[in-house]
């Protein structure tokens, strides 16, 4: 690549000014000097009124001096502008500079003011518009804090964060339907992280309480798209805690809940106002029922579930909509699920695990139980799987050096802040979602 | 996978117990009674030295009573016992209970005591039991506490965490000698992230002032394993902020690694001072260097930089020793970097970019600058660049719709806890390294 012409301006001069004022206090000052979005623009008798937007808030106001109206009346939506001048009383500017720095083409491909999560193709295509809408700008500041207060939990309790692994020789095989991805390296294939369990139970033989904010890929079969609740790329709070039972996990689960949601609401109190009629703190102990009973409570509802199946995703729904607080679900059939479950000494049919499932029809968040640890078990399910298993070497050497048991759980971070915002689906609680079956999206 | 047998011991009843007391405390308290890892095991005149590790600390017992020799004797490292009983003076230990919970083979492949870094190949083979190391738990436990006061500092000035992609249909290609590598959803070509630059130009158009604690994969050249810097697989933390100078975003970084460098001091006071005894935090402002600076610095040195090219390694090394404190290299030449960095209007041969290089050796940790943001430019750079510039089509479209001026940089997390813990070679900061032409390791 040659060198470049010169610019055509100087951004550093002109454009890069060090923004100190954000338009939620230009009414409050009386002025504003600040770049902006044009979110909107329209004209109103002989005015033109201007909905601007930045990082900091939305607002309306309105320009009537004849010198600024030609160039405000070609403005198009998401062109960014440079404006100062001052505020006088009903939201009328009196511009000293109305500069445009980028002129957006007439028409874009959706409506930023509003985008459509119905319209999941679209949605997810225009990813990189969709974040600029208000709503999901909210969306994702509080995603952020939802992060944050779950890691100052859990660094309170004593876990460590280790940074995840994003490819490996193998990756968990669990995955009930869904496929995993591979690359290579240096000629080597590898896969992409599907979950970090074989991770998890090497790093608790030392750190004893770890977690990973994981990020997974993972190719759902495409009609899981109508679930709205499951995407391609999602990131689990992945947790294990070496020599705990499940008991103890799922108090800590119980107590990460509470704290986080404690914590956002005062944090975020007028998004969660704003987005979210139904929030609520829930209350521990979260119910419990064991898979049995809730397959017969299905049954008293008419949904039937498959002989030791997991719950249909009609189960599922159903089972949500029934409680208006978190519930555990328990013990599951050794036969519906996958890979690293220890089953219950007292009752080997049923493991020693739980998905916590949210009220409302939210469903599954969280994934979890007791691990199976011992060496000669773990051979005999990963020969089961019938994949090459040289792809499972490091994992079965260190089963035979020693895993010490463990539990621990996967929370769904995207599915969490789904029900924490009251989201219709789980690709409006992602930046740049992948949702099964639909290729190619940012 | 059929119904498994009823384990052979019920772990619940017997092994997950409640882990209430870790080692660090056993001699204050005066008994044992908790979970520990055979770290090290010799013989004493008529009795037993047991080393015994957990993840609070390493502690040595001695055991004379005839009951329990036998059983001890034959103890392999890295076995796992749970240990009952009362402390006496001089560390000696009366056992009411020596439990092998896991009995380890009696060679494991490496020496978990001190594994070696130097060999290079066995340590990332069996990164799997380098954790368990009492040196490296120490690491990743200051690690998680850098990672947890970057956020701390960040979101205190209104920065904004996203969740980084892993995939996406085009990845950065300015990699300069390292390749990306590939995967396929439903059939469609898609990269793995080599950094997110892309996301974080599109990101910053709606909330501004974001970061991502991103996982990147590169395959790097075989031959920069010899670096003792370079991983295939690292975490950046990856910073943009609209409407910024290069000025502002490198104020930003030294105040980020001040902060820091000053809370990890207090918070792992023990570890710091075991491991690094160089350790200090650096004033600030950092001193600045322009590339042209350094190049005949270099000269005055006997190391020759070729025309229009980055430093040598060997002349990043030697820059790197020739100051006590972090310092900046600014103004690149535009032909020896990447894709997206801005020209300087007053001198567009160079670019307003910037590297942060630490000293005593360690080299880059810091790459940043203004970016290229109009849409011709970007046009134009990635049609040089040869690849299908299908890849390209939403960032093309973005550029085409607006994407803001802005100017952000990447800080090598394992690169900067290598320095923080003064470490020979960045692959003792990661927890499952895997290092430039050597797989596979998990």
């Amino acid at each position: 690549m040659g060198i470049l012409p010169p610019p055509s301006t100087s951004p550093s001069a002109d454009i890069m000014v060090h923004k100190a004022l954000y338009l939620k206090d230009i009414f409050s000052q009386g002025y504003v000097d600040t770049l902006a979005w044009i979110h909107d623009v329209r004209s109103s008798n002989e005015c033109v009124i201007l909905v601007l937007r930045d990082s900091s808030d939305v607002v309306e106001v309105k320009i009537c001096s004849e010198k600024w109206l030609p160039v405000l009346k070609n403005l198009t939506r998401e062109s960014l502008v440079r404006i100062k001048g001052f505020i006088k009383s009903d939201h009328v500017l009196e511009p000293e500079l109305v500069d445009i720095v980028i002129r957006a083409p007439p028409t874009i491909p959706i409506d930023v003011r509003s985008p459509l999560p119905d319209d999941v193709k679209t949605f997810t295509r225009y990813s990189y518009l969709v974040i600029r809408s208000p709503k999901y700008s909210k969306v994702f500041k509080v995603q952020q804090w939802i992060m944050y207060y779950s890691r100052e939990f859990l660094l309170s309790r004593g876990f460590v964060e280790l940074l995840p692994p994003m490819i490996g020789p193998c990756s968990d095989p669990g995955l009930r339907g869904a496929r995993k991805l591979q690359t290579r390296l240096y000629g080597h294939l590898y896969e992409l992280m599907s979950s970090v369990i074989m991770f998890k139970q090497a790093s608790v033989a030392a750190l004893e309480k770890v977690f990973f904010m994981a990020r997974n890929v993972r190719e759902e079969p495409p009609e899981n798209l109508h679930t709205g609740r499951h995407l391609c790329e999602f990131t689990q709070l992945d947790l294990e805690w070496a020599f705990a039972t499940m008991d103890d996990v799922m108090k800590l689960a119980e107590d990460l809940i509470v704290y986080v949601m404690t914590k956002v609401k005062e944090r975020c109190k007028d998004i969660i106002e704003e987005l979210n009629p139904y929030y609520k703190v829930p209350r521990t102990p979260f119910r419990r029922l064991r898979y049995v009973e809730a397959v017969e409570e299905l049954k008293k509802l008419g949904v039937e579930t498959p002989e030791g199946k997991e719950f249909t995703q009609e189960g599922e729904r159903a089972l949500s909509q029934l409680y208006e607080e978190p519930i555990w679900i328990t013990h599951y059939p050794v036969i519906s699920r996958g890979f690293y479950y220890l089953p219950d000494p007292e009752d080997p049919r049923f493991n020693r695990d739980f998905n916590l499932l949210l009220p409302r029809g939210f469903g599954e968040v969280i994934d979890g139980g007791e691990r199976e640890y011992r060496a000669p078990e773990i051979r005999k399910r990963i020969e089961a799987l019938g994949e090459p298993i040289e792809k499972y070497t490091w994992f079965l050497e260190l089963a035979e050096i020693g895993i010490p048991p463990s539990a621990g759980f996967g929370l769904g971070i995207e599915r969490f802040t789904r029900y924490v915002l009251n989201l219709k689906y789980i690709w409006e609680a992602a930046p740049f979602p992948k949702v099964p079956g639909v290729v190619p999206s940012p």
